[in-house]
């Protein structure tokens, strides 16, 4: 049997004049450092920079978009060793959860998940066989050995994989221990943190009073009004920035932006104090912070991020049983045009905000989005988010916002993962698909190929590090 | 003059790397049955297995297809012989109709109609020539000629096109005289009934009162609550199972699900009953009883369909005039991800229940329906639908779905069509183009090309069957 | 080095077999004459027939196209010389200008734009090298000397694009004294008005006081009342008749119609008239005027276009300063099934009426505008609108259109511009991209090559000459 090998031309058109070029293209960008703008890695890996135990917490556990796969056909998620917050007993035979994940891996085909984890096995794992039923336990032993050896500790791959800095999300009440630990070890990988301050936001959640505590706590400002908690955020902005911070972001369910007058956000913040906000309350307050998350920018110089359009936890019995980031959030239709017309005039024409801007309705992204970044200075346009972040979704991304855009006001490539050994997997298929759809574009002699390596190799770091001002 | 042929490898990719991986994957599935578990046809034509009467009633009066887009250049309905309701006279001669439509055929250029009559022309009839409106008229004496053969009878042609299983839909209160006189007739085709109870539950509608009336008959249960409606509509359900049904369906202006409270679903029938219920009580009755098929499904087994999103007739002249069905639906944006939360939540992780669902808002694949099939357990895609089901419109079908949802959570296709002769040219042409699609990911190395043949089949035959629970 | 030289076969498919193809086709139609039905171009131009003044002016200061996306990168209008409402001063140096510009063309790569003008600089003026920084100057030169030529005045190059009729766009009250002054030149070009009276029916507009007060005069009618309104537009339809007008234009916010009683609509008119309507009355009367201007075109023949979904003036503050149509206008999601029901009921069975619908929100090509339109015989869809008015654009408009409405329920195309020299530029691009878009179906057996050929005749011509009654 020979070794697994992926092909050197994945995912490049199969005419051969486009193949060429996409060859070409790709060959400069290949070798380029990874820049990672915007994750969810635990930082705590690389501060600890212990082993991975096995393979299933390697590869299953921490990745949603696997397990959630799995669930759609009826494969329960306590079989596959998902922590519980309820007490719920669940697998703790990591080898069964490996057994069932790799008889199972047939319902990837043609997903991205498919691609990464390929490239994970061969290029990261250097596994001489595909999992199968058959393999699995073979292939457990096989990774196993590899995880217990030094070139697979945490901060070697960050090493093998060239990242030059690496971005991680945390709440605005995050002590940043992992990041302070990280810098005392005087460890040279550039790890930054990203604030994101929603759950301070959310006056309806019961979760919100805690937050707020914490916050306080983190800020050593005694939140008591709306006035002090804009102090607070503020000194955690500081904070932030201290360890490197260069971005906030916001995840809303709707981008609506609008400043409510001083005396409103008061009132509706000190309802909340006394656990009185409902609904549309929320919805004001975030609407609000949104315009002056913005402003904060402009002072303070954070580029600021929105993740709009995913209605959280639609599954109510797997948020109770397991809690947030299941695979159970959906996107909902998206509006941006009326929805972000306040941020934009008030300060969208403000050469010191950076405002990013993410969807998960692609229906928007040649009506709304493409024309807003087209126009607007301060705006830019993030790259497919989530599950866009793929084969057919970069390519529809490019050809619905690039024409309209250009390419200068998009800003490279997000892995946007929780799944560390997939960072290189996903950059590399990202540098793929750039180079294919400009093969594409120089084939129809659309775009010089000069100016498309150019085009790529700004698509790869340049945009990436002044957008995100890294 | 040469002998008018069809392209063995039409549809295809022209690249060849691509098109010889499709005719492979193709190759493996062209002689399979046809499994046809959704669709329109009239039973009564293989009960009564008599010969289509002439061209222009096997082609173009039972198909809304054809005739809507004659009638948007202008081309009257009556013209045409499209029966009317309200007496209006209408065209008799059937040669002249059949004039028309020969002289028009150039508006169907790059429709999927196009390549289905194509394929009934050639493939079915055999017919030597393109139809044009020199040669209609002896064109016309050419299909007679065929008809009237022993060979095109409704059931021998059922036979050559090697259907596996046909389904056919009808209202709750249908007696399925043509299902049963179909077991009488000791012919082994297997038709069965889809039972679709929309006319029971549209509260508002004028014909409201004689369809409940016919259900009452029907079901032999005197139908003067909620309860008994109820009890009525479960037994047609085990009425409808005794024919073979394994499914239902719904045709619903918006998805939205929402049980209402037993004293809510009591008042608002009983003042339907009095013939009071507006259409908010429409509405909020359809709401619910989405939330009941539900409920019996996971009782009784049946699979669950919903097709909603099409605004009926649209056009109210034609409808006055002609009826229902006559070309003059049109879609309107969906929502799902909201809309269907309560139905999902409550039922959507019970493996007893396989609810599939459809879109006439293609918006809709990739931001919302892909990420919820890619989640439920319960929920499956439906194929493309209606002005979907096309060429292009599966190819988007596939690349906005597949990459979130994989393949093993769509069914296979579905032809839904009234037209008997064109079943096969639909399902051909399904084939051909999910060979196409999976030929693209091979030649890009994205799927493995053995992979690709497991899938095709899955998706011809063994998805079809596992879905529809066949 | 070499000349400059544009690639004959370029935007064409890369593949060998449907290049061959895409070429024979557009050879067919490239010789073929401009027939423009609907633009912006300022009629004065050729009634003047003054040599253009310099490059900047030629090229940059019409086209928002252009400058909207140097914005976009932070800079300034006032550094591009765009005139201000306000007294602002702006760039009066057009060296200065078009230095700015040639230095960021790079910003165009992979748009329409830029294809546009290579065209241009290359087809058009004969630039001997692409526009950098380095050579902005002495390519200014170069244009300079070329614009001083009698080959480069207006209408010497309306002669050598071809342009067989040119529609220009005009409000309700406009004189229309450029069409007189042509009509008495005794040049043989033939430029025909086309209607656009949005600024009458903006019953909450500052400005419309004015207009109502201009149409009066112009029409020698005194608007005092709904009635009067309409008797002058009556009366300004016949005069744009007079000037060869074929149709009229209605740029609306949504495409709701819906018909006011006649107290209604006078009530709300005279409301207006004392200052006195607010946004909802406005909306309410534009839906009106579309029922009414549907209703005059049935009887006066004159073909109604609506552009609907465009949010005009985004940026307050660059509306302010530089007035509308900066590049600053966002387009909106779209309905059409319901906001356009009553309209096409009154009136969409009509054959006298045409009515060319266009869209900013792709998601209704498939979903409304193509069923719409393939099943009313008024109503017919125009070409990719603005954004869309692109190689990626144009391609899903027929990829999401054709399927559904065929060929033969479009218009062909329109330029729409303002930009005077970008018309042959653009009518090329459309020209190729249908060769391309059909040869792809030839070499999929989609469609005979001989139909191929009629299809894009049609296109080219045909169908705009009939839907726009040239």
């Amino acid at each position: 049997m020979t070794r697994w090998k992926l092909d050197d031309q994945r995912f490049f058109d199969p005419d051969p004049a486009v193949r060429q070029i996409a060859c070409d293209l790709y060959a400069g960008v290949h070798d380029l450092p990874i820049i990672s703008p915007h994750g969810h890695v635990d930082p705590q890996l690389l501060a600890e920079n212990t082993p991975f135990p096995d393979p299933a917490e390697l590869i299953l556990i921490p990745d949603h978009y696997i397990y959630r796969m799995l669930y759609s056909r009826g494969i329960s998620l306590e079989s596959l060793g998902i922590p519980t917050r309820d007490g719920t007993p669940v697998e703790r035979d990591r080898r069964r959860i490996w057994q069932i994940f790799c008889e199972n891996l047939f319902l990837f085909q043609g997903t991205p998940t498919s691609a990464w984890l390929d490239y994970e096995f061969v290029e990261v794992f250097g596994l001489s066989r595909k999992p199968t039923g058959d393999n699995a336990q073979a292939l457990y032993d096989e990774l196993q050995e590899r995880l217990a050896r030094p070139e697979f500790l945490p901060r070697a791959l960050y090493e093998r994989f060239r990242i030059e800095v690496l971005c991680t999300t945390h709440g605005a009440a995050d002590s940043l221990d992992a990041h302070h630990r990280l810098r005392q070890s005087g460890w040279n990988g550039r790890v930054i943190p990203c604030l994101r301050p929603d759950a301070a936001f959310q006056l309806d959640s019961p979760a919100w009073r805690a937050e707020i505590d914490a916050l306080s706590a983190a800020a050593d400002v005694d939140i008591t009004s709306y006035g002090s908690l804009i102090v607070a955020l503020e000194n955690r902005r500081d904070y932030f920035r201290s360890f490197g911070a260069t971005s906030t972001d916001q995840g809303v369910v709707s981008p609506h932006a609008h400043r409510l007058s001083p005396a409103e956000s008061e009132t509706i913040f000190r309802r909340a104090l006394k656990g009185k906000a409902d609904h549309r309350d929320a919805e004001r307050f975030i609407a609000h912070m949104l315009m002056e998350m913005a402003r904060m920018s402009i002072e303070d110089g954070l580029v600021m991020q929105i993740h709009p359009g995913s209605l959280r936890n639609h599954n109510r019995s797997i948020f109770a049983r397991f809690g947030p980031d299941k695979g159970c959030d959906i996107p909902i239709r998206t509006e941006y045009t009326r929805n972000l017309r306040e941020l934009l005039n008030t300060y969208g024409n403000d050469p010191r905000l950076t405002l990013i801007v993410f969807t998960l309705d692609e229906s928007a992204y040649s009506r709304e989005l493409a024309p807003l970044a087209g126009h607007y200075p301060a705006l830019k346009l993030g790259p497919p988010w989530w599950f866009h972040d793929s084969i057919e979704g970069m390519t529809r991304f490019r050809q619905s916002v690039c024409e309209t855009a250009g390419f200068y006001n998009t800003v490279g490539f997000n892995d946007d993962t929780r799944a560390f050994p997939s960072i290189p997997a996903r950059h590399d298929l990202a540098r793929r698909m750039d180079a294919d759809f400009l093969a594409g574009k120089v084939a129809r002699h659309i775009i010089d190929l000069d100016d498309a390596r150019q085009i790529i190799r700004a698509l790869t770091v340049d945009l990436v590090k002044t957008a995100y001002k890294l």
